[in-house]
C-alpha cells in the first residue's frame, strides 16, 4: 500500500525490510546480470568486451521504478522490464550478450537469494544475541522461585531458570536448522526459458559454477519449479516467531495482576485506567507468532507449481516471503527487548514485588 | 515495511488503502471524539461549550504521526497517546470532558468501521460493476461455443455464456452476503475501559444513540471481545477474492496455447521468449484468490479473544485485515481489467483464433 | 482412518458424525435419485412406471461399501459406481431412465445438503441452548463481582453477568447467519455432465423445481463450480467454534489458581499432582477453535475450482468440511456441558471460593 | 468419528493410520513404562523386582479403550486413566514405583517419538521408493519430446525427463531434511509433573539415557513446552504432500485432451459421459497437498505453548499431526500408483497417442 496503516510499523523491521525495497531488488539483479556475464565470458560464451560492457551498464543503470513495477502487472514480473531498460543503455554489439540464455526467473530468484544471505546472517545474529540474552537472564534471575502452571494451573515449584531454559533450547535448534537450510537455501537460479539450460549448450554448466562463485551463492540445478527451500525457510520463520510467542504468552500470563511472579518494565499505559501496565510487547510477540503461523501455512500453497513455471504459485511467494521474514524479526528484536525488561519477583525478597 | 517490495504494488488498491492509512485513521479517530463529546453534551454528561471546544479541537488536531506511531509499541494502541496528545490543545477546563467514559478500543474499533463504511461501498461498486461487465460479455460474446472440461478434460460442448454465468452468480451472493452483514459490521464501538459502560452511567443507552447517529453507524451492544463481525467480514473478502480467482484460472486454461479456446488482449511478455503472451492477470487473480483464503483463516485465530480485551487477538486482527480488504479490492479491479480483455475464440468463424 | 486415534474422540458427535457416515450419504443419494426420477416422470422426461421402478430399486438397494468406495480411488466420486450398481437392479427396461440427464456431481452435492439440511438444525438446536444455558447462568450468578481483566491486567470491577453477556451476543448473530445462510446453502444440486442442464432439455426448470421440494430444499440454479455457499458455512462453523474457544478461554484464565475467580466443577485430574484440578473442557474449546480456524482457512482454497469441475478443489471440500462440522458440534456439546460446570467465586460470600 | 466419511478412505493409509490406533499407542504407553522402571532400576531408583512387576504387568495389561477415552474428556489426556488402571494390576508393594517421577506428557510424547519412528522409515522408504519409480519412468520414457509449459503457455520444447528430474530433485531434499529432523525428533519426552525432572533427582540424567537407550530413542532435556520438532515435522510433510502436489498438477494438465501429452493409464469414469478418462489421482494428490498445507499451518498455532503445558496447544497437535501424517502417506502411494501408469505420448511414434 502507498501509505500503510500505522500497524504495518509492527511488522516493519529497520535492518530486514530494505532488503525486500525496490532498491535492494535491483541492485541484486543487476549483480545477477553482471556475474552471468563475467561467467559467460570465463566460459567462452561472450566476449570479455562484452561482459565489461554489461559490468559497467550495470554500475551504471539508473532504474525507472514506476516503470518496472506497471511491468509486473504487464508481465508478470520485473525481468522483461529491467532486462529491456537495462539492454537499451548498452552498446548495440554488447545487446544480445546480456542475460544471455537466462530468463526472468533466473534474475528474480537469485537477486531473492541473495537477499536472503543477509537476511540469514541477520537472523541467526538475533536468534545468538536472544541465545545470550536469556543466559544472561538465568544468571542474574534464575535462582528465583516461580510456581509452574501446567494446563493453566499451579503444579510445582521451579525456578525461574528451568523456565529460561524452556524459553532458550528451542533456539539452538533453530539456529542448527538454519544452518541445514542455508546451503540448500542459498543457491543460484540458472534454468534459462524452460529450466533446462539448453540454450547454455555445453558451457551451462560451467556458467553456473561461475555465477554461483561470484555472487557468493552455492551452485545448484535449477529449481525453477521446486520451491521447498522457499516453503522451508518460511517454516522456519513461523517456528522461530512461535518460540518467541512462547515466551510472550508466558510473560503475559506471568504479569497477570493475579499472577504477579513476573514485572515487565516499561508497560503499557491505558487511556482509561491510570493504574495499568500492559505486557504490549510480550501480546505483540504472540499475536506476530500467530500472523507467522497463518503465512508460513498459506506458503504451501506455492509447493503446486504448474509446470516449467507458475505466474500463479510463485506471485502467491511473493505476496507472502517478504512479511513472513520482516514479522519473525520484529518478532526477535521486540523479544530482544522484552527480555532485557523481564525481572522475575523474588516472593522471598521483602518488597521485590514493589521492584 | 518504510520501504514496500515491487510486489507490494499486487495488492495496492488506490481507493482502498488510503482509507487504512495513517491520515485516514486519525480523521475517523476525531471524528469519534467530536461525535462522542455531541451526543454527551445532548445527553446531559458534559457542557455544550466542552462539546464546542471538543469539536474544534479535533478540526485544528495537528498529528505527530511518529509519537503516534511510538505509542503503538509501547502502549500497544493508539489511543493513549493520541487522547492525551488532543487534550493538550483543549482549554484545561474542557480536558476531563474529552474521551469521557470511553476507552481506546472504544475509539479504535469506531474508526476502523467508520471505514469500512466506505470500504463496503467501494466493494459493493465493484462487484456490480463486475456483473455488468459479465454480463457484457455474455451479450456480446456468449454465443460462442467452448468445450466443456470436468476434471480437466473435455466433457461437453457449453456455450461461453454458460461459463460467464457460471461467475456471475456467487457475485450475487457476495452482494447479499454485503448487504447482510454490513448492519452487524458498521456499527459503533463504546464500551468504557472493560466493556460495561459503567463510566457513561444512566446517559450510556442516550450517548451510544447519539454518536451512532452522528457518525452514520448503527447502534450496537460493546462488541470488545467479540469480533465475530469482522471475522465474517474477512471470510466473505476471502470469497469474493476466490471467485476471481476461479474466473482466472478458468482464463489461464482457456487461454492454453493448447486449448486455444480464449484470448487475453494485452497479455505479459517474457525476458526470453518473444513468442509468448502470458496471462498475467488471469494468474495475479489465482494467487490472490490464494493469499486472501490464507489471511481470512488466519483471522480466525483472532476470535480467541481472552478476557475483557487481548491485545493478542486485536493486534492480530490489524496485521491481516487491511491487507486482506487491498488484496481483494486490487482482485476486483485486476478482474475487471480482465474480463474488458477477454476474447472467446469463435472456431465456426475463419480467423477468430487470429483476433 | 480405519482405526481412528484415541484423540478422534474429541470431534466426534454422536448426533452429526452419523450424517456423514457411508449409510447416511447412500441413503441420500437413494433419496435424490427417487426424488429425480419422481420429478422427470411428472415433467413428462420419463414414465411413471420408471419412476416407481426406480423408487422401489432405491428402497431396496443394498450397497456394497467397499466397491464404492474403491470407485472413490477410480473415479474420484461415488456417483459412477453407484449408479451403475444401482442400474443392475433395475428392470433393463428402466435402467435409462435412471439419474438421467444428471451426473455424479448432482448427485453427490444433493446429498451433501439433504444432510447439511438437519446439521444446520442441530446447529441452532444447540446454539439455542446455549444461549439459554448462558441467560440461565446470568441469572443464577450474574450479580458475582468479578475483576475485569483488559491485556491480561486486572481493570476495574465487572458483574459476572457482564462477561456472560459478552459470550451470549455473538450466538444471537451466529444464529442469524444460519438463518441467512440455509436458503443459500440447503438447495438441490442439478446441472447434468457440463452444469448447463442441456441433457434434461425444455423440462429442466420443471424437474429442478420438483426434485427440490420433493426433497425439501431449494430450488437453484447449477453451481457445480461455485463453491461460497459451502465456504461461507465453513467460515460460519469456525466462527461458532471460536465463539466457544472465547468462553474456553475465558473459565480457564480466571479458574486460574492464582485468580481463583472461577471454580470449573469436575475438572481433570493429574498423573503427578493430586491436587491439581484442570480446566479440560475449557482447554479443549480452544483447541478446537484454533483447530476449526484453520479448517476453515483451508476450505478457502476450494473456491479456485477449475472449469466445469475440478476434482481436486471438490475432493478439498470432502476432506475437510466433514470434520470441521463434527469439531464445531463437539465444541457446542462441550461448550454446553462447561457452561453448566461454572461456579463464579462470590469473594463477598464467606467459603464460597471452597464451594 | 465413529463411523467415517466414504472420503476419510482418502487419508487411511494402510501402514500408517495403525500407528496412531488405540492398540498401538497403548502398546507404545506400555513401553515407555517398562523401559522407565528398568531404568530406574538400573540406576537404583526403585528395586529389581518391582522393575519387573511392572514389566510383567505391562505385558499382561488389558486395556480398557471405553475407559481410557473417556479420561480424554475428563482428565484431557490418558495418562492419568492408563496409569490408574495399570497400577491397580500391580502388587501393593510395587504401585509406587510405576510412572515414577514421570508424568503424562512423558508418557504422552515419548510413546508419539517411538511410532513416529516407523513413521519416518515408512516415509523415507516411499520417498525412496517414488525416486526410483520417477528414474525408472526418466529411463524408459525420457527422451519423449514435450512443450514445455511456462506461466500456462506453450513455451520452448524440452523432453520428459527435464520434467521428471524436476519431480525427482526436492525428494532427495525432503530425505535429507527427514534424515536432519529425525535425531531431533526421535527423542524421549522426560520431565516430570512440570519439566525439571526434580522428582528424578540425582538419578535423572542416569533414567532419562537408560530410558532412550531402551526405547531406541534419543536423549534429551525435556521438551514438554517446545513443540518445534513436532510443527519442524509437520512441515515436511507438507512440503512433501506439496511435492506430490505439483506431480499431480502436471500430470492433470499433460493429460488434458486439449494438450495430450500424456496418458494416465486406468484413469476414472464419469457417470454421465462414457468417454472421459479423467486424471483422478492426480487430482487427488493436488487436494492432498493443499490439505496437508492447510494443516500443517494450523499446526504452527501449537507453539504457542502457554507455561509448563498447556492443554490447548497440545491437544490441538492431536487433531492435526495423525491425519497431517496419513495424509502425505497417502499421498506417497498414491504418487507411487500414478508414476506407474504415466505414458508420455511420442508425438514422433506414430499412433503413440492411441497407445
Amino acid at each position: 500500500m502507498t501509505a500503510l496503516p500505522f500497524t504495518s510499523a509492527l511488522i516493519d523491521d529497520a535492518e530486514l525490510a530494505p532488503l525486500f525495497a525496490p532498491a535492494a531488488e535491483l541492485r541484486a539483479m543487476l549483480a545477477f546480470e553482471t556475474a552471468l556475464a563475467a561467467a559467460q565470458a570465463e566460459a567462452g560464451m561472450i566476449s570479455g568486451a562484452a561482459a565489461s560492457a554489461i559490468a559497467r551498464a550495470c554500475a551504471e543503470f539508473t532504474p525507472d521504478e514506476a516503470a518496472l513495477r506497471a511491468g509486473l502487472f504487464k508481465d508478470g514480473v520485473l525481468g522483461p522490464g529491467f532486462v529491456a531498460a537495462l539492454r537499451k543503455t548498452l552498446p548495440v554489439e554488447h545487446q544480445k550478450a546480456l542475460h544471455l540464455g537466462a530468463t526472468s526467473q533466473d534474475v528474480t530468484d537469485t537477486a531473492l537469494t541473495i537477499r536472503l544471505k543477509p537476511v540469514l546472517s541477520i537472523l541467526a545474529a538475533r536468534l545468538t544475541a536472544l541465545i545470550a540474552a536469556l543466559q544472561a537472564l538465568g544468571a542474574a534471575q534464575g535462582a528465583v522461585q516461580l510456581m509452574g502452571q501446567t494446563r493453566m494451573q499451579a503444579a510445582l515449584p521451579i525456578l525461574a531458570r528451568d523456565k529460561i531454559v524452556s524459553w532458550e533450547q528451542p533456539l539452538h535448534r533453530h539456529l542448527a536448522r538454519l544452518a541445514e537450510l542455508a546451503p540448500r537455501l542459498l543457491v543460484i537460479q540458472l534454468g534459462g526459458p524452460v529450466g533446462n539450460r539448453a540454450e547454455l549448450g555445453a558451457a551451462a554448466d560451467a556458467v553456473a559454477a561461475g555465477l554461483a562463485a561470484r555472487l557468493g551463492l552455492g551452485d545448484a540445478q535449477c529449481w525453477h519449479t521446486a520451491r521447498d527451500n522457499i516453503v522451508a525457510f518460511g517454516a522456519l520463520l513461523a517456528m522461530i516467531a512461535g518460540a518467541l510467542g512462547k515466551i510472550g504468552q508466558d510473560a503475559a500470563i506471568l504479569a497477570q495482576s493475579e499472577n504477579g511472579a513476573l514485572k515487565i518494565e516499561g508497560g503499557g499505559a491505558s487511556s482509561a485506567m491510570a493504574h495499568k501496565v500492559n505486557p504490549v510487547t510480550a501480546e505483540h510477540l504472540v499475536a506476530l507468532a500467530r500472523f507467522a503461523g497463518g503465512l508460513a501455512g498459506t506458503l504451501n500453497q506455492a509447493l503446486v507449481h504448474e509446470n516449467e513455471r507458475s505466474g500463479a504459485a510463485w506471485t502467491l511467494e511473493w505476496l507472502v516471503l517478504p512479511q513472513l521474514v520482516c514479522a519473525t524479526g520484529a518478532a526477535l528484536q521486540a523479544g530482544l527487548g522484552l527480555i532485557a525488561r523481564l525481572h522475575f519477583i523474588d516472593r522471598a525478597k521483602p518488597g521485590d514485588d514493589r521492584a
